[in-house]
């Protein structure tokens, strides 16, 4: 059993990160196995959900583009053109909630990566949208391009991380070719889902021509199913701005799966209240579903939040609260109630990849978990509150992700797992190491852990007493040298390489607000 | 709102850390917020609960100490006084764990610092039985009595630490007298429930009568009720030695509680499967039980377990593993079956409080929550395996602790709270800090951290980029700074003095194994 141990404790990680791994467990269709958890009582939950739909009905929503505003009218909402506030009357909602499919299958670039999106799935992403990347070797700087596909690298490298968000900004591209830079490293370096921004019509539609082209498909099959995903963020309290709106529109007619996100902070874009916020974080999402239905009955959508709190000392955003976690449960509750797919969320604060850092994330991503999210975002690598993400810390967070996907699995506990015989062989006092039972399962019983090092104290400190950090500095290096982009054929690239220069000499795409 | 920010970042963390906050949650009485999750379906459960009486009652367990075989035949179980292997009956087991209580009052100091132990109670415990104590200050060295008094100041300082364990190992008093000094630094730092090594009748006794002295009760009273507990070990596989039988006798007869745990980690001491790993443990644990109940029916016992992995290259126990989550699971289906309440544990095999040691406490801590533990053990400081009890991740893991604190108090739901009239007074696109919703509620809304520093990284960077293990070293130097032991009366003091000086002279009472 110690034959496999080699070298020093980097030469032993590293070879532990590259070796295929014996023990085989599918991270890839994960099924969530806990009861959701509650934070509200059921007649609570049907009260925030009135109190949005009252909100909806009463209060209004500001929304910026003329077109959404129209869209809203001919379904039956009532719109005041001076204020740009749409009034949506609550059966209009919950129709749009009847017709938004409960199940919506995610095409990828491999049949293995395809995903089904439902109540009780749970897909992770990495840290996503943040301006910073940072890491031991380069320390914190601007995002990169480099950067960019270097982290999509290292999210193709992880079978539990299912969808590519976009993790970083590539500042370094201009922001009229920025899309393309990034869809294109989305593409080749993985066949995940890939994410793609909504910053308006043109560069929306650059990239479903790239996705669609890239992947083989026609017209019709690329709307017919999700080949890619958007993230829609309200502008708390009550509005939804231009790009968003547009987004909502283009992705609803293309059919491509939209993930509906109010950022509702509690105390500052939100009320201070856990229920205050959901009341508000429901009803944007509400009325984003209604416009995606009322463009497309049908159009994939799911719900969706993220509610943390403030500091009310600082006004600084605070993730892994207590808080935090009750607003997850919250939403859960929310998105059992209209018995659509939903997107929640992990995160920290910190600075820096500490005892901080870590603690946060998985408080914060246990709530998801705990609420039954399907889409659990910023699972791995998100700092800052989300203005960086750190290489490093997207390998130690892996490692609680990897574990969540283990605990998908079943726990076997069939009469030999039970091991009566085994039991039987060993005397009181003795010990199983040797015994057949173990011999026939050592090598697979055991998650084996990315970045955890288990050796003692004595043997940690003549190693050079490497801390997680260190150890995943090593880890994120080789796996970026040993990266093997996915497979495709050389004509898919030539066509995605002369689409991006053609459009680039057309002037590109600049973003709208 | 940022009237209470004060000087620099370390002056805010100390000043934080001594101000009575405004926000009062009562941390001492913690009912579990989560529905229980299953490891196993029902009829697994039943299955392993089967082979765990068939493991009694045919394969018997090893019990060293002649009393307690004399006490296992005199209650009907089969002894043979050659092997000294006792073979329990199931209808014998299964009346011992009809006989033993559901409900268990603790009687701590204070009326305040009682607890009830049942099934749905959740009790934290910080780390215990470490022979090492380490802190960034003075480095790891052998537990002294400086070290063990500190750590029972931090632990009484935190409400959400419930009972006091004996948290590291003085090794700078003799054996023969390190009970005394342990007891004394306990009942005069602290007025929570104190726990007390199972080192042998003498030891027992002599610790007993500080106790009920001490706390001015008869011996009737002392009996009546639990004022102290112990932890109880077998020797896995399917032994119990003599001190720890010894101890299931003694405490059962003076009626205090004894705290049940097999320490079966997989691969090693216990089969590799969960379910192996569970059917021995739940054997042992049993056997325990009955024992307790042969003595005195009724005697107050919990169910418990501490099982994990090994790693199977290395053979070092790993803790934080998806395996010990699923054996947590697992084991409270089991305590469930019997209807006893039970302690489980975190744990992390990290050697520094870095972020393998943050997730692995945290992965194996929401384990212990989601199955449903009446007792949390090692869920702050517990390093190394149990090697060491770290001061600065004491302090970072009680952010976790508190977190699961405030997870129990309800999350509002009002019609006030979900706020219809602040929704309606912020117009879109506006914000909540000023409105009089927020006002109101804005110093008591949130969780304050212990730790968590969410100022941005300029900010951050500015005050010296100090990271969670560094703040931690100032917060536990403040605490310990400041400590004030709950009041008692000089005669109480006095005559805990007078009985250690007297028993001293007597020679003290060597631990017997």
């Amino acid at each position: 059993m110690s034959g496999r141990r080699s070298g020093g404790r980097r030469g032993r990680q590293l070879a532990e990160a590259n070796d295929p791994p014996k023990r085989k467990v599918d991270y890839r269709n994960l099924r969530n196995p806990f009861p959701p958890a509650p934070a509200f009582t059921d007649d609570r939950v049907q009260a925030i959900h009135e109190a949005a739909l009252t909100v909806l009905e009463t209060l209004g929503i500001k929304v910026l583009l003329p077109e959404a505003r129209r869209l809203f009218a001919a379904g039956g909402a009532r719109v005041d053109e001076d204020s740009e506030m749409v009034f949506i009357g609550r059966d209009i909602a919950m129709a749009a909630v009847d017709s938004a499919p409960k199940v919506i299958p995610l095409r990828a670039g491999a049949r293995h990566r395809d995903l089904e999106l439902s109540l009780g799935s749970m897909i992770f992403q990495p840290g996503a949208g943040a301006p910073h990347a940072t890491d031991l070797e380069r320390g914190r700087r601007p995002g990169t391009l480099r950067d960019f596909r270097e982290l999509v690298q290292l999210t193709q490298h992880f079978d539990a991380l299912h969808m590519v968000p976009p993790l970083i900004e590539p500042q370094d591209v201009p922001p009229h070719l920025r899309h393309y830079a990034m869809t294109e490293a989305v593409l080749t370096q993985s066949d995940k889902l890939p994410g793609v921004y909504a910053r308006g019509t043109p560069q929306v539609m650059d990239c479903f021509e790239m996705v669609r082209d890239f992947r083989g498909l026609s017209d019709d099959d690329f709307m017919a199913e999700s080949h890619c995903y958007t993230i829609i963020n309200t502008n708390s309290p009550r509005q939804i701005d231009i790009p968003m709106a547009q987004g909502l529109i283009d992705f609803s007619r293309a059919g491509q799966v939209i993930i509906v996100t109010p950022f509702t902070l509690m105390g500052a874009m939100a009320p201070i209240t856990v229920a205050g916020a959901l009341t508000l974080s429901h009803a944007e999402a509400l009325a984003a579903i209604t416009l995606t239905q009322l463009v497309r009955p049908g159009a994939p959508v799911t719900y969706g939040t993220f509610t943390s709190n403030v500091d009310m000392k600082s006004g600084a955003p605070a993730f892994g609260t207590p808080e935090q976690v009750k607003a997850s449960l919250g939403s859960g509750q929310l998105a059992r109630l209209l018995g659509l797919p939903w997107r929640c969320a992990a995160g920290s604060a910190a600075n820096i990849n500490d005892a901080q850092a870590a603690h946060e994330t998985e408080i914060s991503a246990w709530g998801a978990v705990l609420a039954g999210a399907s889409i659990i975002i910023h699972s791995a690598g998100w700092i800052e509150g989300g203005l960086s993400v750190s290489y490093e810390k997207l390998i130690t967070d892996m490692e609680m992700v990897q574990v969540f996907a283990e605990l998908c699995a079943e726990t076997p506990a069939t009469d030999a797992d039970i091991a009566l015989e085994a039991l039987a062989e060993i005397q009181p006092g003795g010990h199983f190491f040797g015994s057949a039972h173990t011999m026939e399962r050592y090598e697979t019983a055991f998650y084996a852990p990315l970045v955890a090092d288990w050796s003692n104290f004595g043997t940690w400190t003549e190693r050079g007493a490497i801390d997680a950090n260190t150890r995943a500095t090593g880890i994120w290096k080789s796996i970026l040298g040993d990266f093997k982009p996915p497979e495709h054929g050389d004509d898919r690239l030539g066509h995605l390489t002369d689409f991006i220069a053609r459009r680039s000499a057309e002037g590109g795409a600049p973003p709208e607000s």
